[in-house]
């Protein structure tokens, strides 16, 4: 099988972005499993291609995509993916859409294939922080779980996709009253993420299972 | 037209919600459109049939469910209704549904029907904060509001949908350090939201409007 | 008796100040006492000068001072004034004072004189929210609630003092997540919060009193 | 030099604390002074004879005691100690004082001898977050802290003291949306606190020194 798992780059004035960060820590191969590492342009349209010539180079089983959600307290799987933009603030290109779909004919919106509430549990026993997320927002994030799920719906009957955010690292918030993870605990939590996900694979309807 | 506006009764141990005291200061008109007010059970079931008999009876041209959502500082119109339930709590039948699909072979999503953009500028201009939210959960506001957009595309084709997120009275966190909104001011917020309906109904593609 | 109350000018950059707003819907008179209303700049030097030549103009019982408390849910009274200034924005004369003592001789630190827990106590009463707290900071309010402290202290024996901290008003936080208050219900408490003033005048311990 | 530190046992239905967590690690000798690490209870009565006793049979220079602040995402080091108590819970021997003094005649604040700023400018330099607070609560932290101010301006006058508040960490928080810190982090900021107390010894006006 073959994983692959991508990370942003920094944003928003930030030096670095936690999921490219622990990219750096996961290993090549995870129980015999092939993890590709891709390093992504926080960019709609940037990150989109990136994303999309490396699913056809590689063809992986899986496609995981890794984003910061400042704010958050702990790891959070993404529910669904939803066929929306509305950009806060410009990407790395200075490109910020407004309010509209991201497919026109796209359906509203697509639930991950990711075992989400198995690796929230399995995270949590480990000790750390996880919940399940409903909300991936409507940027740069969103914007690259709905298209990996509009292709796999389209070109790619096969992939399994999903998205994981991480919190801030503690360095990005020094004086800023914000939560954050040590990068040694959000790589801790990815491994665990991508075991259940290795775990998992081929289980029916595991998006409900909790055991 | 007719526009049909709901609201949930105390749950979780609460004595008011304000989602059924803001019924009682709407009109029974506006702007010589009627307004249908039903209280609903905070129930997965109830809530549900009650809704479901009252469309039946009452055939309106909108379905609108206001909710509590504790936490919130501001009114949140809904972005979305999504396939899944996972109740934190029991709710007003001691129900407590876990991670499954609120409808089979539903769509995993859909957006609503109302102008959220516009009743967001609009509620800002009149001073109230106000915001889109992307996930109404996945308890029984969620619920109501999947179920409404499934009935919608099933058996009401000519149905719009919506569901509209309001914060706790001040009353209800006395001691909390949650955020509040007035009585008076969620009458108020409710009352451009109404207008602001009625002002976009007909109009193509009106979720993306911000004018 | 009469009552001193003020009020700051906007500052950072808001239009409006809700302590300023309320001052003008307080009456002059309470229960036959004179409440005096002094508005007064957001400047550590101004503010000063403006409440100690009122103070010697007016000689009131009381000097109760109120001051925006961004990001505070409900109504708070303050316990303490401590002898210290950081200031980590600049005030409205573009003074910044960084870590130092207000009052190089004087003591670290200054209870109250009002009869604070009755106060939250009776506001919780009437529906709003309300909470003790322990600090006012390091910026202009807690700079002049320690002044006032200080010359009772120094020049003002039977002055009494007190500071009270309240929520931003609605407008002020349109897009922005954090709690607010009516006017209306920031008027309310501070109504009550100069009953409470009145009718425990004179007792003793009236810091500890929670009836 | 001789330092003394402790650290609080669980409470609130707690496993575990991290401030008693923190001490396991940390060394008994820094730079050639030495550190004296004492658990205790949180207990108002049972913490506060336990210091005492400490610092008869020790005598240190220093005597620092580290708090779980639920809630914080940084490190927190202390401002001052006020002289009142209010518990909103009972501590670990069922007690719980409501809103009265913790020593009769006492000041009603004590600034701490620590460099706070200092600690927080070097803490933040490390990479981790840190703020200097101006309320360690009305709890047993803060009655801790007081007792200890008390102490030295009463019967060792040689004493210097201080507190520092730390965050959950991870495995505290597992589900609920609450910042966190890892032990690794907090045992490095503890390392930065006692080198930095080292550094400082013997300096004048530390307590508004940054560099």
């Amino acid at each position: 099988m073959k994983i692959m798992i991508t990370g942003f780059n920094p944003f928003n004035g930030e030096k670095v972005n936690p999921a490219q960060e622990v990219l750096k820590f996961l290993p090549d191969t995870i129980r015999g499993h092939r993890l590709v590492k891709l390093n992504v342009e926080t960019s709609f349209e940037k990150a989109a291609s990136q994303v999309y010539d490396a699913l056809l180079a590689e063809m992986p089983d899986y496609c995981i995509n890794i984003g910061q959600a400042g704010g958050r307290s702990g790891i959070t799987p993404e529910k669904i993916a939803i066929n929306w933009v509305d950009a806060s603030i410009a990407d790395n290109t200075n490109y910020q859409p407004k309010g509209q779909k991201i497919v026109a004919k796209g359906m509203d919106g697509y639930f991950t294939q990711l075992p989400i509430n198995a690796i929230v549990k399995n995270i949590r026993n480990s000790g750390l922080p996880a919940k399940v997320s409903n909300t991936a927002g409507t940027y740069v994030c969103n914007y690259l779980f709905y298209k990996v799920q509009y292709w796999r719906n389209t070109e790619f009957p096969n992939l399994k996709g999903g998205f994981i955010h991480i919190p801030y690292l503690p360095s990005q918030v020094l004086q800023s009253n914000q939560p954050s993870m040590s990068l040694n605990d959000i790589t801790n939590a990815m491994m665990i993420m991508l075991k259940t996900v290795i775990d998992y694979d081929g289980l029916k309807d595991i998006t409900s299972l909790y055991d």
